[in-house]
């Protein structure tokens, strides 16, 4: 393209698409999308959208977790007041979509610009959050949990697939490990939060929706199984005489896809690994991860004491031995009522793929988001656009033009929407 | 040790095991044994044999495959002569134990120092194997099919895991890939191979015996296997849009347990892969190595045809793809009627745990051998020592010294047994 698109300049959904195009750049594969925490690509992306966020007006900082911020004030008097923050994060999984957090980065970006000369009862803040996805050191929501203040000082250790501590990336990329606390906001900086993000489901493409407000985020659990056996030999050894792990760890999986399929949790078996990994010798060790996500902590709580019990006593009939270490836990999330009701009103003011008459959809959201973190500190509100086929975490990810021009104005209108609400409090 | 030891001197027992330590030493990893074909340990094994086998009288070479050989003649008028051939291989799989393979190469130079005097009708040979796990390639016994002559120029394009070709190794060990051909021993040349290796299998423990005869070796068939589904978001795919290749392979390893276990058969999933591999993305794809066998080809290719089926309607079901390809096949290979009788006539002279009267055990190797290639162009015949607790390809793999003995023993009286037949025939 050679400049921006007619269908609303550059606060419209065509430029916001072509700048989710333009930080595919950013990644450490030519062939596909992954940008993880505390990268060249990371600092590339963050330059990129700072840039944008200039231009929308904003005053930019990369704060000390390394989350790219843009700010304005209420209005020359208020400088320095409580602000109203709306973002996503910009990192993304391996093998990604171009959608998934940078789309309600850009998003917030192109309201923000749209307000630039309106009058708000609060500063307006835009974060583009450096980790979400935990692709690089197996911990989600790094980024969004040192603005929420709730780093915890043993993750420094946490390695990365080459074993480079997550305190040496600190250094690597510029930042002083000592003065991560200065990332962490404080709750009286914030009227509150909201998020745009695609659904990472099919709920709406199926009612045939653009825009869906959520209701609660899933509470999850992850861990790591271990099923120990025996190495032998694949020939030698008769089935009385073998303890293979991967025959336990393979009846494991089936049973958590079979318990949680009955029940409303989602689980997940993303990777595994055998040791020692011939094709002529029996299994000694597999291990296995799990993602464990329900609407609410007790449904998640009890199905992970049910998993955990058929699992070790399978392990037991085989002679294995079966251990689990929790690696992520984070409770379910509500979002606030109050900020439910300002996207709701966004959507019925912007969506007419709604049937008139018809509520907007609120839906519960199985996917965790930086919202979980940042609720420790600020009550929370989030949109959902509808994306094709539930795709996620896939470069098949896609969205609809008309539903992020959908997405643009419900959110500039939610924004207007709290505007009203804190202006009628006062 | 300081000297050999006074248990039958350099052709005892204690010596063989002492060999067997000290090949320990040539190895990818100071902290286990692991010596795969044309690397560095591979020529400091082959050295170190051949310094034995000079020490026997052997006259030494390597040939064009990489196989370490030690030749007497039957006398200075009949040099050239025709061979008995004793032997097995020097190559290990990873994180090996001591004795697959390297415990029968140094028992028959054992045998070979023992009748260095003695007249035999034929010249003796012992010969390590360079290649028989397959480890690097992924192709087993190479070492002894360029020996057997059924060496498949398709095979130099084979890589290892660092992307060496095996025409590039080749040429980096010193060896002229255009001369493999030389490797091949014709039919005339052998009046037989003899080896003796560990069980590997639990039986010989279990009947509290010293050493068996091996009737046949199984037939083996390996494939690579493939289940196809879709990568998605772990967290916002709801069951019934899930494609998890992870879950239909979990299926597919417990019932080729479940069919193998209820038959004669043996089959064994030791690596498995997915992609891809994050904690929080759904698999989309899943790959696993298959290893079947069983005492007969007609059993073994049963077995897979019914495993296929089953899997395929297993994917089926789950709307995941499938796909099979098979990377490693051997015919069982049955020991020539005459050499089990020399065999046996060995153990019936020299292994004194079997109670009087009682007859030297056969058993059926599930375990590939050297001998299945070399049984392409002679006849052939095994000698198994009983093992510790079955365990093998593990550093936990052991033998008794006792069992060692006996088996030196009983493999030199075997020789002598068949130079009586062969002085019979003439």
């Amino acid at each position: 393209m050679t400049g921006p698109s007619p269908d609303g300049g550059v606060t419209g959904a065509a430029e916001v698409l072509r700048r989710c195009a333009e930080l595919d750049r950013y990644s450490a594969s030519p062939t596909h999308l992954e940008r993880t925490y505390l990268t060249a690509e990371h600092a590339a992306a963050n330059a990129a959208v700072a840039a944008w966020m200039q231009a929308a007006g904003l005053r930019t900082r990369v704060d000390a977790a390394g989350n790219q911020y843009g700010r304005r004030e209420a209005g020359p008097s208020a400088a320095g007041g409580p602000a109203l923050l709306l973002g996503s994060h910009l990192d993304t999984v391996p093998d990604a979509g171009s959608y998934d957090g940078m789309l309600g980065v850009l998003m917030a970006i192109a309201v923000a610009q749209r307000l630039r000369d309106v009058e708000l009862p609060f500063a307006l803040e835009v974060v583009g959050f450096s980790d979400e996805e935990g692709a690089r050191f197996g911990k989600a929501l790094l980024g969004s949990q040192a603005a929420a203040g709730t780093w915890d000082p043993a993750w420094w250790e946490l390695r990365d697939e080459a074993g480079v501590t997550l305190r040496e990336a600190f250094l690597a990329f510029g930042l002083d490990p000592d003065r991560i606390g200065e990332a962490a906001r404080r709750r009286e900086e914030l009227v509150g939060y909201l998020e745009a993000h695609i659904e990472q489901g099919p709920e709406l493409e199926a009612a045939d929706l653009s825009l869906g407000y959520v209701t609660t985020i899933a509470g999850a659990r992850r861990f790591q199984l271990t099923v120990l056996g025996e190495a032998r030999h694949a020939g030698g050894t008769p089935y009385e005489r073998r303890l293979d792990a991967l025959v336990g760890a393979s009846e494991a999986i089936v049973v958590i896809e079979r318990l949680a399929r009955a029940s409303a949790c989602i689980a997940t078996v993303g990777k595994i690994a055998v040791h020692p990994g011939a094709v002529n010798v029996i299994p000694g060790r597999a291990d296995f991860s799990l993602d464990l996500r329900a609407a609410t902590d007790d449904e998640r709580d009890a199905m992970w004491k049910r998993m955990e019990e058929e699992i070790t006593a399978l392990c037991e009939a085989r002679g294995l031995g079966f251990s689990a270490e929790e690696t992520h836990r984070a409770f379910a999330a509500p979002c606030a009522p109050w900020l439910q009701d300002a996207v709701r009103a966004g959507i019925a003011a912007a969506d007419d793929s709604y049937p008139p008459g018809v509520e907007p959809r609120g839906l519960w959201s199985r996917a965790g988001h930086d919202a979980m973190a940042v609720a420790a500190i600020a009550d929370i509100g989030m949109l959902f656009l509808r994306c094709f086929d539930g795709i996620s975490h896939h470069p098949g990810e896609d969205v609809r033009e008309i539903d992020v021009a959908r997405g643009i104005d419900a959110l500039e209108a939610a924004v207007l929407d709290v505007a009203r609400t804190i202006r009628e409090r006062r």
